[in-house]
C-alpha cells in the first residue's frame, strides 16, 4: 500500500484511472485493435511510468503491481474507454483535465520517490518527468506514434516544472502537503494553459515554421 | 539454473527455441535485416519476455542470463532461422505449433514465479501474460508493426487462460505439475483453435466489421 | 562515483557526451521535434545502454544517474546539438569519431560490469552489447526508425568484438587497464574500417542484393 498522504494519494489514483481511460482511448483512435489491445495499452498508459521509476528505483515489485487500487483502476479506464468508446468524444474536455490531474501528481509523486531513494536533485527531477510521461510514451511507441514527449513540447515542460518545484521544496525544508500541492497545481495550470494556447516549446533554428500544432491531449 | 520440475522445464525450453526461431523468421520477413539482426531479434523474442518478468519480480541478473541452456536455445534458434530462412516456410506448421508450446510455458511459469515473489492474484497474472508475449512485443516494436498482443486478439487470451488457471489452481491448493501442465495445455489448445478459426477478441463497437484477419503465428 | 581507472572512465565520459551529441542531432534529423524532445532523445540515447545494463544487473539506481558527470554530460551534448543544429553537418567526421569512441568504451565497460556482476562469458558479452548500442535503439525505436544494431550490421558487431576481447581478457587473466583499452582500440578500428568501406554483415540468402547503404553514424 502506498504511504502518500491521502490528498496526493486520491490525485495519484484519479491520474492512474484517468491514465488508463485516455490512453485506451488513444488507442480505439490510433489503431484498429480489439478489447485486449485496448485494454493492454490503457494499463499500460496508467501503469507504465510509476513502473519504470520503481524499477530504476529498485522498489520492486513495482508499487503499481503491488497496491491493487492502481491496477484495478487502471483497468477499469481500459475497460470503460473500450465500452464507450462510440460516446468518448463527448467528455473530452474532462478527460483531458483529468489526464492533466495525473500528469501532476505523477510528476510530484515520482520526484519525491526519487528523493526518498536518494537520488541527487537533477536526477530526481528527470525521475518525476518520467513517471509522468513514460507511461503515454510506451503506448504512443507501440502504436508506432512519434511520443508526445517528443513532439508536443508543453507535455514534458510542466512535469518538468513540477519535478522541480518538488525538488525545491524538499531541499529548502519546506517539503510537506502544502509544497506537494503546490507543486501539482503548477503543474497543471501549466498543462491547462499549453493546451488552450497550443504553445510549444521552441523548435529547433533551421525547422522554426514548420511545427504541426500539438496533440490535444495525452 | 531452474527450479522448475523438469516436464515444465522441458516445455520452458523448447519454447524458448522455438520463439528464437519463430521471432527471428519473422524478422526476416517483416524487415530487410543482416545477420546480426536476425539473431538479435531472435534472441530478443525468445529472452524478452522471461527478462521484462526477472525485472519486475527483481530476479536479477534474470534467470534467462544466468541459465546457459535458455541464451543458448535462442541464439540456436535465430541462427537455424537465418540459415535456412529460405525454407523454413515449409516448416510453417510446426514452428506455429511450437510456438504455442512456448506461450503456454511461459505464462504459466510467469504466474507460478509472480506468485512466489508475493504478488496477488491480479498482478501474477498480468506478469504471466508479460512473460508470454515480452518477447514478441519487443520485436514487433523494434521492426515497426503492431505488436499481435495488440492486433491479434486470441493471442493474449490464451495466455491470460493459462496464467488465470494457474493463479487459481495455487490459490485451491491444487497446484503440483499436473495442474501446472493442465494450464498450459488449455492455453495451448485455445491458442490452436484461435488460429485454425481465425478468431478474435470483440472489436470496439465504432470499428466492427473493419477487423483484418489476425495474424499466423507469433 | 564510478570507479574505472582513469582513462576508460575518461572515454566512457567522452562517449557520453557523444552519443548525447549524436543522438540528438539525429533526432533533429529524423523528426520534427521541439528542444524537449531533441534533449530527450540526446539524453536517452547517451543514458539508455547504461541504465538498461545497470537494471540487468541490479545495481540500482543506475550509475548514469548516480553520478553527475554522466547526465550532465548527456544533457550537455543534447542542448549544444540543439543549439548548433544548423551547422553541426560540418562536424559530422569528428561527432561520428567520438561516436565510435563510446560505442567502445560502453562496449568494454559493459562486459567488464557483467561479469564482476557473475555473469558467464557469453552472457556477460551480451551484455557488453546491449550497453553500447541500447541507448541508441531506444532513440531509433521512439522516432520509428529501424534501430541501426538491426538494419547496419557494423555496429553491433565492433561492439560484439569488443566485449568478447574484455571477456577473453578478464578469462585469460590478463586484465587491466592495457588489455581493456586493446579491446576499445580494436573496437573502434572495426567501427570505423566498417564506416568507411560501407561493409555490412551477411544478409539472409532470399535477401540477397537487395540492401541498402549502411547508415552514417550511430
Amino acid at each position: 500500500m502506498s504511504s502518500e498522504p491521502p490528498p496526493l494519494l486520491a490525485l495519484d489514483l484519479t491520474g492512474t484511472f484517468a491514465f488508463g481511460l485516455n490512453g485506451a482511448l488513444t488507442a480505439v483512435r490510433a489503431a484498429r485493435l480489439d478489447m485486449v489491445g485496448v485494454i493492454v495499452l490503457g494499463m499500460m498508459t496508467a501503469l507504465g511510468g510509476g513502473v519504470l521509476r520503481d524499477v530504476l528505483l529498485d522498489s520492486l515489485p513495482p508499487a503499481t503491481l503491488r497496491d491493487w487500487r492502481y491496477y484495478t483502476l487502471a483497468a477499469a479506464g481500459g475497460l470503460i474507454a473500450f465500452a464507450l468508446s462510440k460516446h468518448l468524444h463527448r467528455l473530452e474536455t474532462p478527460i483531458t483535465i483529468l489526464d492533466a490531474v495525473g500528469l501532476s501528481a505523477f510528476a510530484v509523486i515520482g520526484a519525491g520517490k526519487a528523493l526518498d531513494a536518494g537520488l541527487a536533485p537533477a536526477p530526481a527531477i528527470l525521475l518525476g518527468v518520467l513517471t509522468a510521461v513514460g507511461g503515454g510514451t510506451l503506448r504512443d511507441t507501440l502504436v508506432r506514434r512519434i511520443p508526445s514527449v517528443l513532439s508536443s513540447g508543453l507535455y514534458a515542460v510542466p512535469a518538468l516544472v513540477g519535478a522541480a518545484l518538488t525538488v525545491l521544496a524538499v531541499r529548502a525544508g519546506v517539503y510537506g502537503l502544502p509544497a506537494a500541492l503546490g507543486a501539482a497545481v503548477t503543474c497543471f495550470l501549466i498543462r491547462m494553459l499549453g493546451l488552450r494556447f497550443r504553445l510549444n516549446a521552441p523548435a529547433p533554428p533551421e525547422t522554426s515554421g514548420r511545427r504541426e500544432p500539438p496533440h490535444e491531449g495525452t
